[in-house]
């Protein structure tokens, strides 16, 4: 059997039909502007339309980048997709395609396309941070997803690493993601550049007009630029103090670091492994593995896809 | 039918006759000095016996101060009472007692006696927080003890709230308990006496010849002295950055304060929740409440008790 995974992002849909064991048969995507909310349903309808061509897929999960409701099927708060606040994305999108739809916030569905085809297979307490424009998680517990009292869990991009540190957009202060994100990395690498560090990073932002991307950050660094490097080793020992945090207060057996910044693989990871260990008991270091994700940026469709196919009704 | 509740503690064993309700019917203490294991065991064998006269108990559950191995019986790592390390506690104490006996951390077995018999009555998704000498602290999710993949967790004594803080005993810097607790009380009250804040802390300090405890610290602050005021400000404010960090990833229902310098009411408590509620949104916040311990200090023996009587076999 086949199932249809929907991962709603702030700019971009992404749809795909996946098996019963996580391969993704085909996906597709399209641009998430839309006028209106039925717009939206109206674009994302053509979409699986058309993604599932002459398949016959049984059910399907959608990712929201947003806060869900305790029932599972009305949005709460999705602040980079407005269009979303308030819409019974589950009921609409059930009426739309005539499948049973499960719906939860994308980070988690990320999550599960690790734990259940990934990186994760096979662990029990596995935490996944998706690290890109900010900063995702999803947790699993006993083999389960975990979303809290309400529905809202986990928002591990909003743990605070730097009490004083950069304004959040939650409206604190030194979360996670203001440091350990595309923008954090451009942020700490524009600090910088304005306190006089030596980099070729000065010349890029001649170059692009003021412009700068993590990944322009990253190639610096691949190209032996030391105050480049010195940007992720400091962005991945923020990721590490996180990382213990996470590992003393829920003794993980596993943490994946995904998203479009996890392609630094060794200049975050290695400093943010290192600091986890220098910040931990043995015991409950030893019992944790930090490894980069497997799936990638599609982990999101599949995890949509396997987790409509083990809990729609 | 009745229950016996261990409470084992770095300087006193305490225990309790407890009936399925929770309330306690007796309760006695002993010193936890022994020479060796054997030493301790034949004390704590004597203490329950005391405790139980000549009613019929029908399980143990004991509270130990430090890891717990999967299989619930060993003790791994207890920092404070070394002479547990390695002990299979659980099989000792069965042997002694004839009764079937559950091993869990102490302060996990605390948050179960709040949460079945105290404040998180009727909560779901709980986490309880220990404030004494350190900071223990245990998590419910879903009605049932959380303990991670190997027993280890939960340890929110060791979430990093200042980076570049104290040293903590963990091998880390800047864990909560450095900051929250008796000993980060008294710290942060000795840096300002030291730094020449004007208090009646330092006529104190002479009169005790340097010794000073956080119920000093309190005492001074309920006499008036603002500078001890402030420090428990600042130490509430720590506690709350920690609050937001696990609302935020846990989307908990309650957050319950206890320990002996929970004592400290609204000086400790208002703080938190207002630094807390300035680093959530507001949805999350909403479903959380911050409260102080019901039970109190006995609800390690309540806990164990309650524990003893849904787990034991």
């Amino acid at each position: 059997m086949n199932y249809l995974g929907l991962d709603i992002g702030g700019t971009e849909l992404k749809a795909g039909l996946v098996d019963a064991d996580g391969q993704i048969l085909r996906s597709e995507t399209r641009p998430a502007q839309a006028r209106n909310l039925a717009g939206l349903i109206d674009t994302i309808g053509e979409l699986l339309v058309s993604v599932s061509g002459d398949a016959a897929p049984v059910a399907l999960g959608v990712g929201v980048p947003g806060l869900i409701s305790p029932d599972r099927d009305e949005v709460d708060f999705a602040p980079n997709l407005t269009i979303l606040n308030g819409a019974r994305i589950g009921a609409l999108l059930g009426e739309k395609t005539g499948l049973p739809v499960v719906v939860r916030n994308d980070a988690d569905l990320n999550a599960w396309g690790e734990f259940k085809a990934g990186a994760g297979q096979g662990t029990s307490h596995m935490l996944c941070l998706t690290v890109g424009t900010g900063l995702g998680s999803g947790l699993i517990v006993d083999q389960q997803l975990y979303t809290g009292t309400s529905g809202y869990g986990t928002e591990a991009g909003h743990i605070v690493v730097d009490p004083d540190g950069r304004a959040c957009g939650c409206g604190g202060r030194g979360c996670l993601e203001t440091v350990v994100s595309a923008t954090g990395i451009v942020a700490t690498a524009r600090e910088g550049v304005d306190n006089g560090k030596e980099t070729s990073l000065r010349a890029v932002l001649e170059e692009t007009g003021g412009r700068l991307t993590s990944k322009m950050v990253l190639d610096a660094a691949v190209a032996g630029d030391r105050f480049a490097a010195s940007v992720y080793t400091s962005v991945g020992r923020f990721l590490g103090i996180a990382c213990s945090s996470l590992i003393n207060l829920l003794n993980l057996d596993m943490i994946v670091i995904g998203g479009g910044v996890s392609a630094a693989g060794r200049y975050l990871l290695d400093p943010a492994i290192e600091e986890a260990k220098s910040r931990t008991y043995r015991h409950t270091f030893d019992s944790c593995q930090i490894v980069s994700a497997k799936i990638g940026s599609n982990a999101g469709i599949v995890g949509a896809a396997l987790y409509a196919a083990q809990h729609s009704s």
